[in-house]
């Protein structure tokens, strides 16, 4: 009996250490593997042979780590390129060396690509004895084949929450006001959508919708002239139909060659003011809070994300199960339920899932009913967190130890 | 027997809606006045005779309200100037036509300027039976007199919570990174200082110390050097020895001569990126925010809030009781408690209490055990919040029905 490495890469989210905690939980009702490492720093830490022994966490601690927002592993950015042979051949001796089966990779697409990636070398170089296995991570929800992404529930209810508060602030003067609101879902609209669970959202822009500004500003009038107020939501990557982006100023690049987004609502203020349909506008750019804060996770996103990683512990016991991604299928009941199931990690590797443009409504109007369908059930229940002090209670990073 | 009227001024907090709730349950468990008004828009409705009557509010509304974020009654930026006396003598009209006693106004110094202001005039021209009574609130706890804000605890709470989930997102990975919070709070530093209260903040900037550059980057350097991270808080009203304010490009100014203050995050991301002690920084502003996000409200700041709207109202039973503000004394006790306590509005008009500059540490390292010892009481406890589909229950506000 071998042993096993979780890891965790990209963007934190609130709930991907409960997805973590799902594996060592898994492993310790049904010990499979004589030791769960924690990896640090995702494929770069490994590569570094930096591993933390996670068998023996005490319920206490799984508890606290469920509810402990960000990467309690760390994460990189590192992307294992195929032609670099060196980066797999180390990665395998490190996987000898410590006796590792299985490596959990818990990400989004560019994870997916890397347990793609390893499992291919595996099977072009006959090892037979190392396996692969994904699972999904990202606020944005826009990974392929799953129904939807563990951590987008608990960033919907967020921003949903917060719009809904904002609102209230914003509305308790009688003077002119435009609010906008940024979310993050880099070029998927479903962060931006889920403000709409709020009820009070006027106006969504998503990146599926060409951004047409006359129509826009048409529409923020119409608001204006009817209450005095417009409650507008704006993805960071929204973009004009020639795909400029909103935000286009300020526009950089990251290690993968993604734009890093920001400032789209910022652009939309100018617009606003400029044009002279309103005469004040104000800015909550939701940044990063948005994607780490736990002390509001949605229980049903919480539950399945530790769920996720349990079933993905529990299929690793095939010796074939390797190049694969556990992801949540949505059952076709009357009340809201999933089933898990694993799908070929090449089928999610490098690919994006948008937003429908048929659950948008016209002229920037909010989501339809379909939208909402879709997403509610996801920011449902309310785990009960653990205070310590006034503060959520959270486990020291691993990283940090 | 009379009525009364109850109103809201300034900008909305996590609790102002408490202290509402408060003086009309009071009232239901010892109705002294006939009916209880919400004048809609503070001073500005009220002259114009917007008011609603809640009387009967249901326990299950004034449940749900305790926990609504935001002025319930609406708002207004209206200042009663002392030399606009039809402004005064229509106000009293208002009175005399619906028969109101007392006048209880939940605000911050402006408003308590407005209670002041209203007993001088009633006492200058003989009035005796119009009374006028202060409920403080303000997230920037910089009311004289009051041990602390309604209103403060729980922003404090939303602070420090959202210091440490971004502080625990920022870190997971190796990369060289500062991250900078921005907060409310005028020219007083306590919520700056509230970030502390997460024990994660290398340094704060309070706008009660005169922001040193040289010193500040050299601070900065040194927690690049030693963690390759850096952990910065910033007041929006930090500034320079010469009183000129960080984000000084972006100041204006709003009705009643105070500047709009913003970003002072970027101006301090600009400043560490231009001076190289770091190639990276990224900006939180917690903007609106901060002040509604009551899903996060401290226990003992809702429970306060309440009591002191109680209290107005018990006091109010005494003809003679007008022109006062309650507040709250911090009890000399092993265990945090407090006594409410009356003041004449007139200590807390047009005052700032400021961060104790004996409570920061040297260099901009935080605050000491003081500061501490006299914010986490405050931010203790967590209210059940009641939530419908996924979203926190709140009441509609009342100038919207």
């Amino acid at each position: 009996m071998g042993n096993c490495i979780v890891a965790q890469s990209g963007g934190p989210t609130s709930v991907i250490n409960a997805t973590l905690a799902g594996v060592v939980k898994a492993n310790q009702m049904n010990p499979i593997y004589t030791k769960v490492f924690g990896g640090l720093n995702g494929i770069e830490g490994i590569l570094q042979e930096k591993l933390v022994d996670l068998s023996h966490m005490s319920e206490e601690e799984n508890r606290i780590l469920r509810q402990t927002p960000s990467s309690a592993l760390g994460s990189c950015r590192y992307k294992l390129k195929r032609s670099n042979t060196a980066d797999f051949e180390k990665l395998f001796a490190v996987m000898e060396k410590y006796d590792v089966d299985t490596l959990f990779y818990i990400g989004g697409n560019d994870s997916m690509d890397t347990v793609f990636a390893l499992s291919e070398y595996a099977l072009a170089n006959k090892i037979t004895n190392r396996r692969f296995v994904g699972c999904p991570k990202t606020v944005d929800n826009d990974l392929m084949m799953t129904d939807h992404c563990p951590g987008y529930g608990s960033a919907a209810k967020f921003i949903a929450t917060t719009a809904l508060q904002t609102w209230l602030d914003v509305n308790v003067y009688t003077r002119q006001e435009v609010f906008i609101l940024e979310t993050m879902g880099r070029d998927a609209g479903w962060l931006a959508a889920s403000a709409c669970l709020s009820g009070i959202v006027d106006l969504v822009i998503l990146p599926e919708i060409p951004f047409d500004k006359e129509v826009f500003l048409k529409e923020v009038k119409k608001s204006i002239d009817e209450t005095n107020k417009c409650y507008v939501v704006v993805s960071e990557g929204a973009r004009y139909a020639d795909g400029t982006y909103l935000a286009a100023g300020e526009a950089k690049n990251d290690g993968f060659g993604h734009a890093i987004l920001g400032g789209a609502a910022n652009a939309v203020k100018d617009l606003i003011l400029t044009s002279g349909v309103a005469n004040r506008a104000k800015v909550q750019d939701l940044s990063t809070a948005q994607r780490c804060h736990a002390s509001e996770q949605s229980l049903v996103d919480v539950e399945e994300s530790f769920k996720l990683g349990m079933s993905a512990h529990m299929r690793s016991q095939d010796p074939k199960f390797t190049g694969q991604m556990v992801g949540v299928k949505r059952k076709d009941s009357k009340v809201y339920d999933v089933e898990y199931f694993a799908t070929a990690a090449s089928n999610v590797a490098n690919h994006v899932k948008n937003f429908p443009v048929e659950w948008a409504n016209p002229n920037f109007r909010g989501v339809n009913e379909k939208a909402i369908a879709y997403m509610r059930p996801l920011i449902e229940g309310q785990p009960v967190i653990i205070y310590h002090n006034g503060v959520p209670a959270y486990v020291k990073p691993y990283y940090k130890k």
